[in-house]
């Protein structure tokens, strides 16, 4: 693991956007599912999966998901429903009400809160599918109050019903009645323009293949899309009092996720750099996932070294990181200076982990240094708001000539003239 | 204006995005004011602008910005500042403070809310210069926190700054102490990734030309941006109770933007219908913009005819519109039902004008539909969220098998030892 000042590591890593042959293909593949529903749906699942279906198939039944529970690992069960509880209880919290706000003069402003009304989300399939990420993705949209939500998944994944038993029960635990067996751009523009079995939705959220991400940038305007997540990055900020083996085994955890991803250890112990750099070697040997994790280190990974815990916070806020731990004496003291972190770790015993499967917040975070402007998948993105104007005749006389002083600086006589109709009809002064 | 069965409509506007020539030239201006900095922001605004500066001369001086106060029209400044304290006072109710949950094990879990740092709005030149918008790009920015607001602007639009005082004026009153003298394409990039005299921001606003609206897209990821306008719209619910004047010049308020804009009425009465159709013509005669509100009618205008007031909020909940209007006998019983829509406007008093220009909420709504999955520009626009986790030791002892169980079935060992290493140092089972 690379060990060097921090002023000479520059992390940029550019995120794949497809070649345009991919994005051709999206994009035919988006086009005829629009045109043609579920001949097409039906069509290109035999094509890319290789499962013939009829379009009664495509729905998974309920008789398949229960069959799905007696499939499922006891331990996986009770851990699952634990972290639902949290994740759960920890987004309810985000959840805001409608808010009005009246004047003397019988105006009512406000603001209302609503539900988007039908949300799907993505699953992949294979390895890719995570029981966790289904939690993170369709528990936030059920605690906004999304009465309908959808799952599609590819199918031919193995498991009795052709899909991953765990995802299904990760569905069903989460709350989602109504699933699909397609993947893939076809998928995506099912949820977007609908077919004959599938109702068209107003969000498509959740992780896939370069197809998927594609499909869903083409579909954006005609529903809403999540952000599309780069490879995933973990910043540890620690003092010579930290842990070398835990720092090791928390940049391990986020480096065995992909040869793209980026484990930094920021710090001021030139010692504690050199000790979490052995013991990345030490624990490598025996990962079972050490090509990926060694590859992401030996690109994307380093030891930052800094003059004081305050630089180290500057370049903390200057990576913006996804996954921030702060390991130093007193950590709470320092989270008022932290500006730019998806999502913060405090102290020796919230190992990143922690936060990825359990502990409530959503393990959906900003990625690439994003988080200077955007923020983990949280309740909001699931609800719109609209606008409440009520002006009382009372208010409008008193209000009209500075409304119509404005419309008309700015050339629009029309806008004038509806707030003059009225001044005029009810006896306030037009002019 | 078209007078017809609801069923027999569909507002489909294709939204403008560019030829590729346009395309290929914002990216050329991005690119290259990326790579060079100052000296293609000069080069660029000489050759579109036909302004030759120097380096010096891009930011406004606090000298203009005074100047630009007695070039404003008294009656503007009262009116603009008392709009500016309604927009600020109805923003301010959209903030939202961080929050920590404790728990008796220890565990602390919470969401910090911190503003972005930089943001930069555009604000167009020429007629498209509006003093209304630059309050309702900036105030919720500023309310937010954001503590540097940049404002940019093209050169050359008249008055004794080169500048139009009112937009000078408006951006003062709303807070901008820093503003460029720069604009298009070439501004947009100067915004995004810095030359020597503007430093980068994190997020950009604002309505532009399509050339902005090409360069926008070209830099967002490295930096957030708001969502592109489409043509404006309105929607009015109205039984035969309403006054058909009213809604007439309400319509023609809305038509009079653009010749892409659209205003429709949607009512159960056909008398009320050929009423307002016989007012829009009476009003259009005399209406210094009826070239472009005529051609709006006439395009994306209509009447459409409704069984019952029911029907008719069905038909307002799939336009999904830009602006409503409801003008019924008692239309804040309605409410409930309106799911779509991105401001609503009740009762005779509560014309479009007074939004758009006075009351308070935001004037910069989701257009063509996507009221169903988007808001009003607000305070959370100019937020970010950030995730706590504090684990306690305990809180780890207590839950790090479920933790492991979930990582090791995706496969993500690396993540279970992070747990592990910890459970066997600190005592508990690591099994």
């Amino acid at each position: 693991m690379r060990i060097m000042r921090a002023e000479q590591f520059g992390l940029k890593r550019e995120v794949e956007y497809g070649t345009p042959e991919q994005n051709a293909s999206a994009l035919k593949i988006v086009g005829d599912v629009k045109a043609e529903g579920d001949a097409a749906l039906l069509r290109y699942s035999e094509q890319f999966d290789g499962v013939k279906m009829v379009a009664e198939e495509l729905s998974v039944t309920r008789e398949e998901i229960e069959a799905a529970y007696s499939d499922v690992d006891e331990r996986f069960l009770t851990a699952i429903r634990e972290a639902a509880v949290n994740i759960r209880t920890f987004h309810e919290k985000q959840k805001r009400n409608s808010w009005m706000d009246l004047s003397s003069d019988g105006t009512m402003l406000g603001q209302i809160m609503r539900p988007l009304k039908r949300v799907g989300v993505y699953v992949p399939g294979g390895k890719a599918a995570y029981p966790s990420s289904v939690l993170m993705n369709v528990i936030p949209a059920q605690v906004a109050g999304v009465p309908e939500i959808v799952m599609v998944t590819p199918p031919a994944t193995g498991g009795k019903a052709g899909i991953d038993p765990y995802i299904l029960v990760a569905a069903a635990e989460a709350g989602v009645r109504e699933m699909y067996r397609v993947g893939g751009a076809q998928a995506i523009a099912a949820l977007a323009y609908g077919t004959e079995s599938i109702a068209p939705v107003d969000k498509i959220t959740g992780p896939g293949n370069i197809y998927v991400a594609l499909a869903k940038r083409a579909v954006f305007g005609a529903v809403d899309i999540d952000s599309i997540a780069g490879p995933s990055e973990i910043v540890v900020l620690a003092d010579e009092n930290a842990d070398a083996a835990y720092i090791a085994a928390d940049l391990l955890s986020q480096a065995e996720h992909d040869e793209m991803a980026s484990a930094v250890l920021v710090t001021p112990s030139e010692a504690l750099g050199e000790a979490v750099a052995a013991e990345v070697e030490r624990q490598l040997a025996t990962l079972p996932r050490a090509e990926i994790a060694r590859a992401s280190i030996d690109s994307y990974g380093a030891v930052l070294l800094v003059d004081s815990i305050d630089e180290g916070i500057a370049v903390v806020n200057q990576l913006a990181p996804e996954h921030l731990e702060v390991l130093t004496a007193d950590p709470m003291k320092l989270l008022g200076h932290i500006e730019n972190a998806g999502a913060i770790f405090l102290g020796p015993y919230s190992s990143e982990p922690v936060g990825d499967y359990f502990a409530g917040p959503n393990h959906i975070i900003p990625t690439n240094g994003t988080a200077r402007f955007s923020s983990p998948v949280n309740v909001d993105d699931f609800m719109k708001k609209s606008s409440l104007i009520y002006y009382s005749k009372e208010a409008l006389l008193a209000n009209g000539d500075k409304i119509m002083t404005l419309a008309r600086h700015e050339g629009l006589e029309g806008h004038a003239r509806a707030i003059e109709i009225r001044l005029e009809k009810e006896g306030g002064s037009g002019a």
